[in-house]
């Protein structure tokens, strides 16, 4: 039996069947009124996820497209920016403030770790012409969740903008955009919003707005301004022809979040994350993660010493179609990581620790036999006596 | 009954079921092995469709994007570069060079024009240090094809990039990337190709590959270098997350278009062109284009003195579901554009014509009634004498 694959990754991820549908139907004409409805339920829906009154705008791009886009529309050449860095999404900020000619300050951490609230206010204090502080919500790479409101506290007090790439942390974890003083905040399609890659958001706050009509960097199809003036017609558009399907796909995923509102879709991702990182470590795996509590995306675990994890990653996938990921960069063989994101719930998490199980035992890998599975149950248990009919997931 | 739109339009265009099905089948992982089979046959496809050797790279955006892809990847600051321009698409050239600090010279024509060779030839002759001509192949904004070969020829024997937008082109008109001497072309998932919008290709030739190693505008996302390291992995691959879905559907429409034939395929576009024409010029149309005989890809026509064309689109819209276009920027409500570009047969330019003619009846608006049709069949007539079996269309 061919099994489709299971993406159980930090992106993409697992989608709907009525998503999936959606975006196998015939296209809508991207002028068209009907299309202008999807724009403005897609828009209005990442919107409220973010919990926003800012301006979302849309773009046909992976979510790197969206970082690229805060850089070159909110800043000039020379300006000095303050990246703080905790894995692989850290250093794609600085690659990218680098390659756009600002002047990059780092606050760098050790992968496994998340960046101190109080490091950057110190670094801020040292840095009073900062034009902006990057920060990643979620790291993939590590399993990682910056505690954003401590650090938006931090950069509260300081003119800089507030630049978050939340691309795999809304809906997943919590983030309040206007609350917590963010200026600009970027998503995309294949995280926690469950559907297809190939579009990127950027909210975009008054103060962003601001500063980008003095940004001087070079761009044209990232360009707010054009964005801006084709999303605010009476038929919302793009300005170049956008990805139909996915945005059409992307609206039945925005009326399932919707349906399930965003904070019980954040409780979801916080149980399913709980009931993993239980499976796991009662099989002997070890946390990756410093403060693996708020790990909701993605669980990233060492193997016992001695264990190539790249075969555990290999071995569930050629023989049940479970996709997880193994390590990246410094982190390659050592670590393997489960998402719990998107389209996700319980059942998949199950799945996912007794794959796991089982390739340990396929390949004679040293495991603790027949206790992740119930050390998973028992976190859903728990969550059904806890919540009854609410447990979210 | 509610009907689907039918996208006669100069892109997005009709895609097949196959295509619809392969987009709305459950995602494959985009770093193991099944996509990466997926990225190398659409990258292939694309460089047998160009008719080059050269490598196809291959990014999540709009077309537009494939063209800034062009101008921040090869070019540096200040660069002396050739524009020619006859319409929508030849200003966007002009937008993203000047927006990326290009000196842009400029040879306009008017709207409806095609490029003269000669004219691309005098002006390189003055400008010695040029580093690139931008060149529209297809200008859906008019229905005009430039003949790209005969301005190649003018290009050939000077030392600047050659850059050709052929979004809507490949597929649908004649174009020979390496024999013409293109160094760089551009084109989209949503035009000849069939497939669902939201994937670029440029392919990029030795030459300019060089100029690359040189270049010095800031770029990231779309970068070169970035992208054809991932391409070139023993699985290839996306530097960043790619519009999974579209491509798996832009599989299944370079195999139908291999299956056609890259020579038929631009033999049935031609095919189609010439019976729009001949059904909307016996109801009383003119040709917008100076040379209609090229216009495989949009027939665009003036109706008769005193027709507002937005309110024949409009109609056949809501009436039949038929979406055509109307007029860009200066022709708005003087012109209608009707695509025959995709996926598209002799039964659509038949309804197409019959809705047409039906709507001029509905609206009261002066019309040749009872002619449209009969000169659209009597062109499909004349190919099936002609080619019988071999009929492209």
């Amino acid at each position: 039996m061919e099994r489709p694959e299971t993406l159980l990754t930090p992106g993409p991820v697992p989608v709907s069947p009525k998503v999936l549908a959606a975006q196998g139907a015939p296209l809508l004409y991207h002028r068209g009124p009907a299309f202008g409805e999807v724009m403005r339920t897609v828009a209005d829906g990442i919107a409220y996820m973010l919990k926003t009154e800012s301006q979302v705008l849309i773009h046909t791009s992976s979510g790197t497209g969206g970082l690229e886009s805060a850089v070159a529309n909110a800043f000039s050449p020379g300006d000095q920016v303050l990246v703080v860095s905790i894995g692989n999404f850290g250093e794609r900020f600085k690659k990218i403030t680098t390659a756009y000619g600002l002047d990059v300050q780092l606050l760098e951490y050790e992968w496994g770790l998340d960046a101190r609230h109080e490091d950057v206010a110190a670094m801020l204090k040292d840095l009073p012409d900062c034009k902006g502080v990057f920060v990643t919500h979620s790291e993939t790479s590590t399993g990682v969740v910056n505690d954003l409101e401590a650090i938006a506290g931090a950069v509260k007090d300081h003119p800089a903008l507030f630049v978050v790439d939340t691309v795999s942390g809304v809906g997943a974890v919590p983030i309040e955009m206007d609350a917590w003083g963010i200026d600009i905040a970027i998503t995309g399609s294949q995280k926690a919003i469950a559907g297809p890659p190939g579009v990127a958001f950027v909210a975009v706050s008054e103060r962003a707005w601001e500063a980008h009509a003095t940004s001087t960097l070079p761009r044209f199809y990232f360009d707010w301004t054009i964005a801006r003036e084709a999303a605010e017609r009476a038929n919302p558009e793009s300005p170049w022809t956008p990805a139909i399907s996915t945005l059409m796909a992307c609206k039945v995923a925005i009326d399932e979040i919707r349906d399930e509102g965003i904070d019980r879709a954040v409780a979801r991702h916080a149980l399913l994350g709980k009931a993993t990182r239980a499976g796991l470590l009662a099989m002997g795996m070890e946390p990756f993660a410093a403060n693996p509590e708020r790990s909701n995306v993605v669980t990233c675990v060492r193997a016992p010493e001695g264990v190539d994890t790249s075969k555990i990653v290999s071995h569930v996938r050629k023989r049940f179609g479970l996709v997880i990921a193994g390590g990246q960069g410094k982190l390659k063989g050592k670590v393997f990581r489960v998402g719990h994101l998107g389209w996700v719930d319980r059942f998949d998490i199950i799945r996912a620790i007794a794959a796991v199980e089982t390739a340990f035992v396929d390949l004679d890998l040293p495991v603790k036999v027949g206790v992740g599975v119930e050390a998973t149950m028992e976190v859903f248990r728990e969550a059904d006596r806890e919540f009854g009919e609410e447990v979210p997931a």
